[in-house]
């Protein structure tokens, strides 16, 4: 059928169209069934929306990532009509099954994806059966290798391209931020592509935009990765592996993280990058995204073989993450506390040896030096790494003479002190999450928690055990309730219990 | 934070808030995120679609349902805040570790799938996991009891009453239409919940629309069961086990009917009626939901337990389900078919001999009959099948004088000839069902598909083979296009092979 566009100005994933329930009546579709819009030459397929007053009869709305592809103005005239499922559906139904996809099967599902072509529902049914029913190691390198084709890639014309990935659940992980100019400084070169939060405080790519911009092209963080070494770009502003963004879309609702897609996802955004020494950082501990030792070695085993697969020399390092790496949550503060590391030479063991250790890895792997640890520790403490980085911040677009002193923090602040005299037993990572996410953290910039007492401090009683930072006095008020329900930092009394009569 | 309420009609089955940008941020809430809105005393939990334009800063737009539930008018104010994930998100993902539910846990899955409180995303992981991990018996029994709770429930205080169901996926299959009457005839009460066609041509309710009310509530289903002893309505109108409508509404984009959900979704309508006795109908048959005679036995056995473990008395019929059910496919056309049987008190015999058949049973399992089939047929031939028929068409607001021959079909027709002399090798249901579909079925009540020759029967060159009835030209157009692709009636010569030279 015949209808005129109306452009709809939401802003969705996927591709949908808003029809009068009397015209949808009239094509037999229902909500969430597909039609085919097709304007001239071009067309896409989209999910109904079905509405009595927003679109007219006769008309059919477009919203943004629809109405841009068509390229179309209001008023010209579209045909739509129902559109048949995609062959991946079936696909996605055999891995139901539980039989085994092939690589034209698996790129056609990961075409579809990208194509914003499956709804939610084939998208999760997807996801929950490569879970349930597992991907053997065939089909996980032809899903990562899908992931690559169907995104951009980097290709260096010269150079030693390296990269890091952490796979995440630890707070305040702003090792990024050391490791890449120090692997920089060294003349390797380090395209790093990093993630928002999606359920952290800060991801790497919130903390790095407080000093510079990380929006940056595939062009951009060639251009500038050639020029100074390293860089540290969000990822998802470039069209690399886009099908895994998708994928995280429906995961992150439910809190899961296939391991089938967690090594696609990884290795595809090296490999789009052209990576050839990977060093993946598997944080394991309580309250981290692994909690057991032996898990943690069971998927350093994984990503090893299947960087084999992919022809990518992969090292893994297993770091405890049962509480925070350094002592700031949030993206300022994590820029802060990174920065002052960096200035003075010297910072939290937690961040400098963390952060040293994985970069000496690279060193190893590249054959710059045979302890890369002693290696990367001289390039730090010689200023190296802080000249590197204004250098990387100021190709990024930054003030390379930004100093830690000069980045502004939240300026509401409620500190928590201990009411007991004791030591640290624990420092909860998932309430100091919360706490700092409340506080308005990742959006509100200055907004964050600062750890005073880390795992094993003696504390007395009166002594200050975080302080919260907020741009906005409801935020931290809120943040502030959330301190007070959860037991973020525990302290325990040196003497545990007394037993008898007290007194005479 | 506190918005001014907007109205934006959208037909969602879900609650949804349309929040702008810039105040999604500040609430630090994504696309698909959770919201809870509170308007005075009451509240909803929503989830959140974003828009650049529709809805400015500080209003936020509330779809149908949403607003209904909170009552509100434009411009009031309300209260949005995120909102944590409902409990039976975590009772979901257990399902999907492969662990089993207890009752507790399953009635708060289906509270929440009842309330609108779970995304898409979510119902999806639920259905997949119980899919492929399976639920056992008792899992099954507290599903079915769920649903029955969470919805209405009709209790009859005299009376045996007694119910059928077919399982689906044989089109034609307008047997309740005779059933419901011949059975309440008898004495009996048959209060039938009937679905509308999701992917066949005509569900029974659509073919019962088209001579009567069939929009009842659950107050009138009682009423008019007991004062004519049978009826035949739309159980969507009702909010009979409500939870099974929206499991389903994730099931038919994958085409999948996973066997603890296929159960408790029968059986939960059957319970929530008050039905003592019930047979359950299950087609077999290639093309039809179920293909193999051992998976219609395994059906069968399930349906028989959960019954006895519901205080149901269960039978089933295992019915040849290879080909339609009469020769009549589509709305109108099923009901003149089935009204002129009744009135010749003679038909194809497909329809006539499975009608009573499963009457038939119904008698034997009330004490009605000794051969149950017997009686059924005495009823239909002594004409007092018509004479209930219509007087339920009467109390449902219909015609009771309304003869087959009145009852109109699209006037757009189109006849496909045999091109060969043979026999009928195989009627393609879904060939069939898709051509009725491209006619305009079930929308348009007249369109619709009309078999002049099944399986066995002899064909000679020219002989009419279906006829397609549609009201609109292009949609007669469209159909006759799917008929010449498909191969809906595939029609063998006598002579399979020649060898040899012909001539001289």
């Amino acid at each position: 059928m015949i209808f005129k566009a109306v452009r709809v100005p939401f802003k969705s994933g996927r591709y949908a169209v808003i029809l009068n329930e009397e015209d949808a009546s009239e094509l037999g579709v229902r909500e969430g069934d597909r039609v085919r819009v097709r304007f001239g030459r071009t067309g896409v397929v989209a999910t109904v929306q079905i509405t009595r007053e927003i679109v007219e009869r006769g008309f059919v709305g477009l919203t943004d990532l629809a109405s841009r592809e068509l390229g179309i103005s209001d008023g010209v005239e579209v045909d739509v009509y129902p559109s048949p499922k995609p062959k991946s559906v079936e696909l996605i139904k055999k891995k139901t099954r539980g039989e085994k996809l092939n690589q034209d099967e698996i790129r056609k599902i990961v075409e579809d994806i990208t194509n914003n072509a499956l709804s939610e529902v084939e998208l999760t049914a997807f996801v929950i059966s490569s879970m349930l029913r597992g991907m053997d190691f065939d089909e996980i390198e032809w899903l990562t290798r899908a992931m690559i084709e169907t995104g951009e890639r980097i290709e260096f014309d010269r150079g030693t391209v390296v990269d890091k990935h952490s796979i995440g659940g630890v707070p305040g992980n702003k090792i990024s931020l050391l490791i890449v100019p120090t692997v920089a400084a060294a003349g390797l070169l380090i395209p790093k592509t990093a993630s928002r939060a999606i359920t952290s405080a800060s991801g790497t790519a919130d903390t790095m935009e407080v000093l510079a911009n990380v929006n940056l092209s595939v062009d951009e963080i060639k251009e500038i990765t050639e020029k100074v070494g390293g860089v540290i770009a969000w990822g998802g502003a470039t069209n690399i592996a886009p099908a895994d963004d998708k994928i995280i879309r429906v995961e992150h609702p439910l809190s899961i993280d296939p391991r089938p897609q967690l090594l696609a996802s990884v290795m595809a955004k090296k490999g789009s990058v052209g990576a050839k020494h990977v060093v993946i950082d598997i944080p394991v501990g309580e309250g981290a995204k692994i909690e057991k030792m032996d898990v943690g070695r069971s998927l350093s085993n994984d990503f090893i073989e299947l960087g084999r697969r992919l022809g990518l020399n992969v090292m893994t390092a297993i770091t405890y993450g049962g509480q925070p790496i350094g002592r700031a949550i949030g993206p300022a503060i994590e820029a802060k506390e990174a920065l002052k590391t960096m200035e003075d030479r010297h910072g939290p063991s937690s961040l400098v040896e963390k952060s040293l250790g994985i970069a000496g890895i690279l060193f190893e792997m590249t054959g710059i030096a045979a302890n890369g640890y002693q290696h990367a520790r001289k390039i730090f403490e010689s200023g190296k790494t802080l000249e590197k980085f204004r250098e990387i911040v100021a190709a990024q677009g930054g003030d390379e003479n930004i100093k830690a002193e000069d980045i502004a923090v939240g300026d509401k602040t409620y500190t928590l002190t201990s009411s007991v005299e004791g030591a640290v037993v624990s420092v909860n990572n998932k309430s100091i999450v919360k706490i700092a996410r409340t506080a308005g953290a990742p959006k509100d910039k200055g907004a964050g928690v600062y750890v005073h007492k880390k795992r094993g401090e003696v504390v007395k009683a009166g002594d200050p055990l975080l302080t919260i930072y907020a741009e906005k006095e409801w935020k931290l008020d809120n943040a502030i309730e959330v301190a007070n329900t959860e037991r973020p930092i525990v302290v325990s009394g040196m003497v545990l219990e007394v037993h008898g009569k007290r007194g005479v």
